[in-house]
């Protein structure tokens, strides 16, 4: 199926921003001629998930030497222009963005460093708890710390998008609460198709969602309901639940694709802090047929148009609504 | 004398763009609101000396907020033309510099984070051996190191100046050869007038301006021939000894203001790594008389013209030849 599929490739997909709002991959060369491959306007890629903060600087200044290395496929995203300008150049921008704030330590003036190198994202918590809140993995979630609330209201006087993806479902509410700016799940499954502690419950989207939030659906296999035997179709269906739940206005793209990694990786992300107990498991991580790979994005755009969407909404969803909430919250 | 000093406030100060090449004081409000007082239009202001890199990022971070939190008074200086706007905007443009190389450990890849983050001036050792070369207080000096021929390859790439006023004789001469683009002694005193092992020599000073070099002159009391009896007048006539050896292109201030400070900055200072074996030992500071504070600024552009200096003169070493380097160093 996987050629069928990659014969449908739309004008429509080459014609729109194309906002991924989760990429882990093992970033070089290999994956930015994918991401060009695939079609990718933009996409918020990890540089932080268990890293302290001089691992999590030696990360960034790594993606310095990369924008500079490959300038014919990969640009930084500073300001919400520079998506158009990616868009323009046929580069792929991107975000640098984490999955949680231990780069911050226990010092919460280092935030506007690393915003002024260029980190817009950030995902308050990472599967446990940590000095700002606790994680969907952790066995009870205490909410918001006071420290938490002051790394919001930073993050909030910076410009930097609170993802909450991976956030416990107190400290997610609290944190829903507390933002003045929008706050996103930048990657989640809805727990109405499968349950599962990463997956967010109806009235969790809603809730967000009533709070002028934001979610970003995954296809990671682990939490859709035909897991490893999931299709592109399938992806397309879950997106089209969360719509159903949120209006499609509040709802894009954020696929996890965790292209060229292998056990090490996942043993390190399911293990408290790294190395420490086991959280959960995944087992293999194929991701669904048609979208296997980052090159094959013009697959979901399809995907959208099998299942007669109209042109308006896959816009929306395949990347003007990260859009307009990046611009929401970075400002011009 | 220094009342009398302070009523000869020439029109000429205020006119001019006032640049110093070395402050290294307590900084904070009463420093900013002293820089206003003397009129200072722009100042490379140390933010690291023997600190490491979580240390050096931390003092950026606190730049940052001061920034925010004084920004009637200060700024900072990216680039030249933020000089500019710094004197028309009657604010302090503070530069951000350091007397050493601690601040990126092991890590070439560090220096582009920094430079981001406004690092425009580097002076490649302070005082002792480092990863680099060696200081003027050194034993012996081997040279520049091979890291440390990468480490100005990358601040050239980059337009960071390359300060070598501690620097080892050797080491600083390799530099000179090595650099790509011109190079300063941002802070130092000819040792034609007093012998020390910080000041340098005609031959040193001769050397470094005919490779298109830089000298700023320091009013450091210990390296001055009067020591703590010294005159702004003295200091007046140290910077004519200079331009009389270089030229007057190619000379400008470095005051080397440690304004706030007392007995364990200087131990701190004195001492290798900080609190290792005493190097030297500075007695008294005691600025000259006339110059005593960052606001007596003026005084010095009254002593020039005192000492019959053409207001060409005292404007390009008052600023104007240091503008033309960091232009050079810089870029536009």
């Amino acid at each position: 199926m996987d050629q069928a599929v990659s014969q449908t490739r739309s004008r429509l997909h080459d014609d729109i921003v194309v906002f991924d709002g989760l990429i882990v991959s093992d970033f070089g060369p290999d994956v930015f001629a994918d991401m060009r491959r695939g079609g990718i306007t933009a996409a918020n890629c990890t540089c932080c998930v268990w890293e302290n903060f001089a691992e999590t600087m030696r990360n960034i200044a790594r993606w310095k030497k990369w924008f500079r290395a490959h300038g014919d496929k990969i640009m930084q995203v500073y300001r919400r222009t520079d998506i158009s300008r990616a868009k323009a150049e046929g580069r792929t921008g991107i975000v640098l963005g984490w999955q949680n704030t231990t780069a911050i330590e226990d010092r919460l003036d280092y935030l506007e460093l690393f915003h002024e190198l260029g980190v817009r994202i950030i995902q308050l918590t990472y599967n446990t708890q940590n000095l700002v809140g606790s994680g969907c993995y952790e066995s009870r979630d205490g909410g918001l710390s006071d420290f938490g609330r002051d790394v919001l209201a930073e993050m909030n006087r910076l410009g930097i998008l609170c993802d909450l993806s991976h956030v416990g479902p107190k400290t997610s509410e609290d944190a829903i609460l507390a933002s003045r700016q929008r706050v996103a799940y930048s990657h989640c499954l809805p727990s109405g198709l499968k349950a599962h502690p990463r997956n967010k419950s109806d009235e969790q989207l809603r809730f967000i969602a009533e709070h002028d939030g934001f979610v970003g659906v995954t296809m990671f296999p682990p939490f859709l309901a035909k897991g490893a035997s999931a299709t592109v179709d399938d992806y397309v269906e879950a997106i089209e639940y969360v719509i159903d739940v949120v209006g499609e206005d509040s709802v894009g793209v954020g696929t996890d694709f965790t292209q060229g990694y292998d056990k090490p990786f996942f043993d390190w992300i399911t293990h408290d802090k790294g190395d420490g107990r086991k959280l959960t498991d995944f087992g293999a991580v194929i991701n669904p047929e048609g979208l296997r790979r980052i090159g094959d994005f013009p697959n979901l755009t399809a995907a959208m148009e099998r299942r007669g969407w109209t042109a308006a909404r896959i816009e929306k969803v395949m990347g003007g609504n990260w859009l307009q909430l990046l611009t929401d919250v970075w400002g011009a």
